[in-house]
């Protein structure tokens, strides 16, 4: 089977991740690499990568290279993906894949115009906990689902670096939302986003969102809440999927969890009182234990496979298979981040048809 | 000092809790009763209750009852409320105190035009769980606080009964988001809710929302979810309290709990990586164990007192207090809802200052 060749520009955190934790296929080898800083340069030799190009023409030059990998900050994607797609490559962006919409429209056109493609390194469609979630509503094992809760926190505010800066597409929606309403968008597909509330966080950062909490609908349900913090001392479930049948809980993404749902379908009122140190309720009161059935998710079952993207690559260059990512899909949640934007700006509900 | 005596009109779940549960105080007792069901008369008689009157005439004209208390269904607080207040009683209305605020300003209007005064048993201001969440943030434990979860979730559906069926005014946002929110507006006095946006579920039930998700703000933050659910097999915390100093959670009504704040008030970023199922991450990495300590939240030390109700308005009674529970308290508590099903109705942000 042929082979193929990629070169990295941007040996960032990311940029690096590429070469040492994503790419394992030996359809694909990462052999070539570009940076502004010399201390990464070196960090790539030392990673293995051989050929250390001195300008970015040098690397889009480079017969040898199929596919440029984009992993610089976010501003400079636009100009850098159109320039390897004019040099003939395929291209691999990093996450958002553009700063706006306008911005990936003209990515898009450039494609079309040069007859070029690209992709966006969306990685973590591949997240196992996401994968696990998705297997148990997709069995039906919930019925119906009406709501979803997706949730990634952490404590240390925004990392150090462009991800503080707005000019560079900073802030947490840009980088974490992107993923997480990625999933979301992807599970539900192809029902279309209907209406978006969010409000971004402001805890720490003043120029970027240090996180956000939204809402979004779609068609026919559910509703799906997002929520990223990065001063949060305390993490609430990653995921929490509640249907009318069950609901299912997991924690952190060791992807351990369990599903709790109803055994008849019929679900019959009984009259108990608890009486709970917050006063007696009957809503509130658990279901008798025979009436429910709990199933553990065994997370060791559930191995990441990041190395799908590279694969998908080397398949999409033999001519055998789609882009497992495609811009039409980045336009969707680029769209709906921009529509939470919005609705944090107006203090509103942004109504849409994404 | 001087005893008081109240009858209650309908006995069903919460006015046998009155008898049973709540009034404790030697300085009220509840002597009377009257409820159109048979059964219910009974088990008043047998709760100890002695005066079973034969209407609610006769009840409001009994000269020796000082508070008559109402646990009807919601649709007849306004009503009975205002016969009780012209007989010159003192009035106990159950959660939500009437059907809308336009029915509360009549009361209102009542309480002005007789003299009388009425008060709300908005009971679950006294729950032990809430009072030890205020406690952690009064003390500013978690610093400048920007997010609050409040949740209660069953699985069990709307009880039988009236609050299944809107004209009685059932439905889980008057009998519990009354209560949560409640609990919110006092907190947060004097700040005022600038806006509202909710989603009413209706996943069992079409007459009544079986549950309900919204977010509102305060003046100068925080933002506060309150979620209520019927058909909920898993339960998110009862409480999540996020601030820019540290974060607690109450899982569940026997208020245990726990607390994770920083020690140092610097937050300082340190550049690993950690390596997750879900690939790699700097942003969400935990915290430097030196960096945080942790309290745990001992349940036991926080007991309920629901006689605070009573004895209050025994002391009202005597004049030396104010009534614990206002009707203005109560009016903002009716708008809010109002904007919430408003929000829900049109898929709205409503602003407001509340």
């Amino acid at each position: 089977m042929k082979q193929y060749k990629a070169a990295i520009v941007g040996y960032g955190g990311m940029g690096r991740w590429h070469k040492t934790g994503i790419c394992k296929t030996e359809r694909v080898s990462i052999t070539g690499v570009y940076d502004i800083n010399p201390e990464r340069m070196k960090q790539a030799q030392e990673d293995g990568i051989t050929k250390a190009y001195s300008s970015y023409e040098d690397l889009i030059g480079d017969k040898e290279i199929d596919i440029v990998i984009v992993a610089t900050p976010n501003n400079f994607h636009l100009e850098l993906a159109c320039r390897a797609m004019e040099a003939g490559k395929l291209v691999v962006c990093e996450k958002p894949v553009t700063m706006t919409s306008d911005e990936l429209q003209e990515l898009m056109d450039c494609a079309a115009k040069t007859g070029s493609k690209f992709t966006i390194h969306q990685n973590r469609r591949a997240d196992p906990d996401y994968l696990e979630m998705r297997d148990a509503v997709e069995k039906g094992l919930l019925g119906d689902v009406f709501e979803i809760e997706s949730r990634v926190t952490g404590s240390r505010g925004i990392p150090e670096g462009w991800r503080q800066y707005a000019v560079a597409g900073g802030g947490m929606m840009l980088d974490w939302g992107v993923h997480l309403i990625d999933q979301m968008v992807m599970m539900m597909s192809p029902k279309k986003v209907t209406d978006v509330y969010c409000e971004l966080y402001h805890v720490n950062y003043k120029e970027c969102d240090d996180g956000f909490k939204m809402i979004m609908h779609f068609e026919q349900g559910p509703s799906v809440t997002i929520e990223v913090g990065t001063s949060h001392f305390l993490s609430a479930p990653r995921w929490l999927v509640f249907g009318d049948r069950g609901a299912l809980t997991i924690p952190t993404w060791d992807c351990n969890g369990r599903i709790v749902r109803a055994k008849e379908h019929e679900v019959t009122w009984e009259e108990e009182i608890i009486y709970t140190k917050a006063g007696p309720t009957k809503t509130m009161a658990p279901r008798a234990k025979d009436t429910i059935e709990e199933i553990e998710l065994d997370g060791d079952l559930w191995k990441p496979d990041f190395d799908i993207f590279y694969r998908n690559l080397a398949d999409f260059l033999d001519g055998t298979a789609e882009l497992r990512v495609k811009p039409e899909e980045a336009m969707r949640v680029m769209k709906i981040m921009e529509a939470a934007f919005e609705s944090d700006r107006t203090r509103s509900v942004i109504k849409c048809e994404i």
